[in-house]
């Protein structure tokens, strides 16, 4: 076998997320039928993160055992001819070793959100975006979220049907910031809960609208309560931006 | 009458362009359905550029007389009220001065291509940008972009349905930058001819993928000969950045 490791983009806004699932379509199940059509191989791909309906990634990194070799920009190419017209692409392909895992060998994740923070509906940023009216003081967003870096236990943050054995994990670093009505929020962890960054861009909302202290956000943390949690926020504005590993080409 | 200013934002991917025409849907058409639906005025809207079909614009200028007064914030939220769903959303309403036009006042024009330039096809930028796969050296295109500042007969640049007066005009400024792969083409200038910037757009491309060199953009420019230029780049990538006018809130 030989194993490549793939980097991804897609536009999640139709599909019901990463994962195959019986409910509809999902990037799991077109990039493993594309996988087919290229080589014939019924082959499962494991991703470096399970993406949510309408959660969008900008390198998803995938990898996938081929039983035959291919030049890797080749795997990389008849893929992405057999994906069209999906807004699904494999960016860039590298043949490695078989002990590398996307999921299991994956040492840091990021993850973007956008908002855009205007009266205005959106148009070339429809489902790519989430819109919020009440204008948002980005400084004080900024000054909560450093309540959440380190080691917590992140259940107020953390959706009911999350899988993770514990809400016990480690936020490396968050950071908000503004460029004209664009309000960014980067998170970088070693992983992360199920919905956490939807949490956590909820709840440092209410804090830029005023509707929460600065204090706030670390009280909800403190409080272990999923019902402390601000709205959670729409998938339309997160991105999966990079996986990291040990040593990776 | 009052005449008010208003600043659109629109996709221009499934519409014929700014102007209302006959064979399909018009941002122009939507725009003055949308204010007959809010106040019951059959008005005709004035743009500071007709943008052709596929082209987006982030704040064009566009003006309208309405018969009763309207606060601006009304008229900006009602009209995007009945605009919805279509992808066209007003960002700011200003009443103004009826000696105002947006068309006829404007005195610079601002337009971005955008190009990305990788192997992979789109997904999130589908229909937003020009996917370019040999790799370009942004520094010869902008190099070569120079010879087109100034005043020049840019017949070489003008599509055959221009209906402008004459072929001369003057280019104020342009500029070729790369930010990872994306490569962006600035330029502004009072008015521009039909089909000019994506004209400007392909043959820059010729010179950065290495068929045309650096001093072929002038050339071309100079033998005032429309079979001189380069493939005239897709609208997906264009947008209407900004108009200035002498004096204005």
């Amino acid at each position: 076998m030989h194993r490549y490791k793939l980097f991804l983009e897609y536009d999640g806004s139709n599909y019901v997320g990463w994962q195959r699932q019986d409910n509809g379509p999902s990037i799991q199940a077109a990039l493993e039928a594309a996988i087919e059509a290229f080589c014939g191989d019924v082959a499962r791909t494991q991703a470096a993160g399970r993406t949510d309906a309408g959660v969008h990634a900008l390198a998803m990194v995938v990898h996938v055992d081929l039983t035959k070799p291919h030049a890797p920009d080749v795997v990389r190419d008849a893929i992405n001819q057999h994906l069209k017209p999906a807004p699904i692409a494999v960016l860039r392909a590298v043949e490695i070793d078989a002990d590398f895992h996307a999921r299991f060998s994956c040492v840091r994740r990021a993850y973007e959100y956008r908002i855009i923070n205007r009266r205005a509906p959106l148009t070339l940023d429809k489902n790519r975006a989430w819109r919020v009216t009440p204008h948002l003081d980005v400084e004080k967003m900024d000054q909560a979220a450093q309540a959440l870096v380190g080691k917590h236990d992140f259940t107020t943050f953390r959706a009911a049907q999350c899988q993770s054995e514990t809400p016990v994990k480690s936020l490396e670093q968050i950071s908000v910031m503004r460029a004209g009505d664009d309000v960014v929020i980067r998170c970088a962890a070693r992983s992360f809960l199920h919905h956490q960054v939807r949490s956590f861009t909820g709840s440092l909302v209410e804090v830029g609208r005023g509707k929460w202290g600065v204090n706030e956000v670390k009280k909800a943390l403190e409080a272990k309560d999923r019902k402390r949690c601000g709205p959670v926020a729409p998938p339309d504005g997160l991105y999966f931006m990079r996986a990291d590993y040990e040593s990776a080409p």
